[in-house]
């Protein structure tokens, strides 16, 4: 059974090894429960933003989160009164004052900032208020959905604090003075006391984190805990204000918004990346775990998780970029168009775009196809685009506007797992037209397929090239005319309508074909529900490999509009072994060189596909 | 001619238009030459972290930079003396005080944080410092870096600032008397003095952000303006202190490290992506431009830019995996193979990444590689990766060696553009022959392929393929015992040494090969200088489409190792049409099989490879 052993994990022990006997600090004494706590008890957690979780050490052991639940009540006390009141009743500035510092703003009476105990009893104060609801149950409900699991307080923990927090009281008679709380202040001061006494453990507050983290949705359950506009306001206040008077140093060593409690916990968040908690009961002289800042200290520095270091530089949209002229589409051509788009590719511009879109990753694309205006077509992939937010979206609706009116018809295909981009585009775009075209193609191929049409039916403007002369063909290359005249005796005329089955999946080969007019598109699958992977236009040939090896049919073959094939039969071609035996080989030749043509070709595409890989 | 304009430049003007006519806020008056300021201007510049420069209005008006300054010579001082010294003189908390406040430690006597004037005297007075320097022109030229071009002190201003600024004196002389400087404090006020008299315009400002955002090199000139390291420094403190005692409501409402001058500038940056430059002199309440706020706060919502709304989420970088069933490498192998590839290619696995590595892009790959353990060969192909860290490339070497001494081959293949991954995993492994192996593969295709071979040759332990018998070649299939026997009368066995040429690009097509023995190569260009683009293996027919169709050799095809080929003439194959016009059929015929049938197979490929992106 081979080791399948995590580097990552691997590190967490050893930083966890390396810190098991670092003992600076005291445990929090200021309510009797919380000095029963074993100084020795240390976890750690780290959760990623899609939901996997690292620990090691005591990450299950519980302990009551205290002020680690004042961010979360402020997100919830925005999420249910809005920011507008919310900031008629608490601040957002750091107060430079210690956790207990009653930091009431000098005219208003408010709280500076929602992590000072007065910011969040005031905060607390907000829940289902007026008229008065149980409101503690939100609170309760509202960990339960940021942890997946419901959650419970240590009421030993409770009463102890009940019993003690005199200055939590006087700091509610003084909210109720000003009048940033209203009623009776006592019940806040009481929801406070409980919320402080839930019972967590490091899993749950990485998880939190990483909720966070991931723009307010549980990464594990797909729970919303928190609408994702007041997510940056709750990590904002973290970061501002999260670790008391240590909220600068730690923003500048650890660089992670976070908030500490006074059980020992630490919960710290990546934006976007990851949550972390930590878990060990000795505080240092600001209240803040103090083995719990190293560790956090330790994981910032070896993983680089810095918020000003960013791993994410714009140009990391760009994946590909190429012309008409370099690739093409899975339409088989006549020789003379496919000379014509060699020639004049290049008004055909495609954009292969990757990973997350938001302002400064869409801004590079903008800026590249910006110059394409003026082209005949420019094709924008998204097949590789993860995510797309509404900035970007309306960016690109503002580009396919502009280049719309200019002249330049442009498709974003691959779009189907992007709904926010029809969305968006739908609605800033005032012409239903452009969207329609905007998103007329699911594939690239079919819209690079499109661009080409359009580009021949400009530059070959006496329309669709029409083959009455089998000569055109090339399995009819180097036929003596006697030799053609039998040749053409052999052919018959069919006509197609829309839809109508050229070959059929499965049959017996028994006739190849010679497109004469219009187009027909080969099949996996049934027509319409099957996938369409290639395309053959007037002057080409299909159906030639099986009727050369006797091989069942591998696809089907169906008529787009009118279609006329010229058909040739395998019994016809095999008498002709016996009656005319040098046109049979040099029919049987004709094949061979058709089929090292598309050979070559199809070589060529894979070496362009690879190519962009190696 | 097309109208090419950008809906970004387009936002710009927009919002300068909006706020053209916000007349809130005064202008500075603390000194005369400031208050001559023109309370009009507004200008607005937006720089990318790869330094395009979007910019409206009085763009380039210019007007003294003032506390700007002050996080700039900040990261000089860190450059210049280290964090250590730094800490010693000068604190990094946030003081909730107003810009002028002497917030100095109760007992050190160190300025709170080198943003309040106390604190970017004590800074200046570091730079150059024992024995004195001309330490104002080392502040002047690390400017020049900023911006990419010369740097100069408005002396006006300067002569202005140096009359009244007696409050700064005395913050001078109190850091004196605290020996937080040494020597004349006169000399750090003067430098001070001038410092906040260079001169400088909104695009300065922005490509100064932008520096910051592209880790501390100036995107347009490419010179490094700060060591890497000190950039999350400065901007940390920028985040906490820079806006004064706005600075919680600014990271709360527009996300950015920033800061104001009292001349009315502000400098924006969003770590990774931009730097934001704005002037418009009517100043807050707080003394920062009050034009400023609102356009900082308008771009960061219009375009998402607060720092904890990322763009960025982890699995951005997993972008492709599949394993040896379900993708071959370039080898052309007998149908004995392809089968035994087809039931055990699971053993191989491929993994393509993407995008920029850091801990939270590498983690989620780490996790699914080393799942991989005990396989028989991981591929790693970084060609989409534009960048790493060099967690990322410890995290990966860890990865490498863990699988390498679980007995799985790993390759990372397309890593040229990353010197820094070789680098740090061969200073992580301790085994060099890991290293060797690693880093064999520049191409991906060449990787599978040493993977498949490895694995063809413990699954059919009789050793490679040797094919005696003509009748295993697709081409002799059907043919009669006579028939046979006239065709092995026409085959001439030849050997090839290691590097010898098979077929030359550009020669007539007089034969064609059947691979009895050994590799042959297929190149572009030339052998070792140009490309190989497949390889074929023991029962496989090489050069049968010029032989068809009389075209010129298109590539080189070059022995791998001791090769012999069963060589058929055309000559001899031209005289069968006479001699045995049967078996003439019938070869052409397979000839033309063979062809649809590697036809199918790269028909097939494609179709897998465009399947990736649509």
């Amino acid at each position: 059974m081979p080791d399948r052993r995590s580097p990552i994990q691997d590190f967490l022990e050893l930083i966890h090894a390396r810190y098991a006997d670092f003992r600076e600090g005291e445990v929090a004494t200021y309510i009797p429960e919380l000095a029963n706590a074993n100084p020795e008890s240390f976890g750690i957690c780290v959760a990623t933003a899609d939901g996997f979780v690292y620990e090691v050490g005591d990450s299950r052991q519980e302990f009551t989160i205290q002020s680690i639940s004042k961010p979360f009540v402020y997100g919830l006390a925005l999420d249910e009164r809005g920011p507008e009141h919310m900031f008629t009743k608490v601040g957002v500035e750091p107060s430079g004052d210690a956790f207990n510092a009653i930091s009431l703003h000098k005219t208003s009476g408010c709280p500076l900032n929602p992590m000072i105990n007065a910011g969040a009893i005031a905060t607390t104060g907000q829940i289902g208020a007026s008229p008065p609801e149980p409101c503690f149950e939100r609170i309760l409900e509202m960990f339960s959905r940021y942890t997946g699991h419901a959650m419970h307080v240590d009421e030993a923990v409770y009463e102890s604090e009940s019993l003690t927090g005199h200055r939590n009281r006087a700091i509610g008679h003084l909210l109720r003075n000003f009048d940033v709380l209203e009623g009776d202040p006592t019940a806040a001061v009481d929801t406070y006391f409980r919320q402080c006494a839930i019972s967590v453990n490091c899993v749950d507050l990485a998880l939190m984190g990483a909720t966070l983290a991931n723009q307010g949705i549980n990464p594990l359950t797909g729970t919303r805990a928190i609408k994702d506009t007041h997510v940056r306001s709750v990590l904002s206040v973290m970061a501002s204000c999260g670790m008391y008077d240590f909220s600068g140093g730690w923003i500048y060593n650890v660089g992670m918004p976070a908030k500490s409690g006074v059980a020992g916990g630490v919960v710290a968040v990546l934006a976007g990346q990851l949550g972390i908690g930590v878990y060990s009961p000795r505080l240092d002289a600001q209240g803040n775990s103090a083995r719990a800042l190293q560790v956090c200290r330790e994981l910032s520095q070896a993983w680089q998780l810095h918020q000003f270091n960013p791993p994410f530089c714009a140009h990391t949209s760009r994946r590909m970029r190429c012309t008409g002229e370099e690739r093409h589409s899975s339409r088989i051509r006549h020789p003379t168009e496919r000379a014509c788009l060699g020639e004049h590719g290049g008004q055909i511009h495609l954009f292969e775009i990757q990973g997350n879109l938001a302002f400064a990753t869409v801004e590079p694309i903008i800026r590249d196809v910006v110059r394409c205006t003026g082209r005949r077509g420019v094709i924008l992939d998204f097949h590789h685009v993860t995510g797309i937010n509404h900035v970007a979206s309306q960016l690109l609706a503002d580009l396919a506007d502009a280049l719309s009116h200019q002249g330049t018809a442009i498709f974003f295909t691959s779009t189907q797992q992007l709904p926010l981009l029809r969305q968006e585009v739908g609605s800033h775009l005032a012409d239903a037209s452009v969207i329609d075209r905007l998103f007329r193609f699911r594939s690239t191929d079919a819209a690079l397929e499109w661009c080409e049409d359009e580009l021949l039916r400009e530059l070959m403007p006496a329309g669709p090239l029409t083959v009455n002369d089998l000569r055109l063909f090339e399995i009819a290359s180097g036929l003596a005319d006697e030799e053609l005249g039998v040749f053409s005796g052999l052919i018959t005329r069919r006509p197609y309508a829309p839809g109508d089955y050229v070959i059929r999946r499965g049959d017996e080969a028994t006739s190849l074909f010679l497109v004469t007019k219009g187009i027909v598109g080969v099949w996996l699958g049934d027509h319409e529900s099957g996938k369409r992977v290639a395309s053959f236009s007037v002057g080409t040939m299909v159906g030639e490999m099986a009727f050369l090896d006797g091989a069942r049919r591998s696809a089907n073959v169906v008529a787009e509009g009118d279609v006329e094939c010229a058909v040739f039969e395998l019994e016809d071609f095999n008498r002709l072994l016996e009656s005319h035996p040098q046109l049979h080989t040099t029919i049987l030749r004709n094949i061979g060189v058709s089929l090292a043509t598309k050979l070559r070709k199809v070589n060529e595409d894979v070496r362009i596909l690879i190519a962009e890989r190696q």
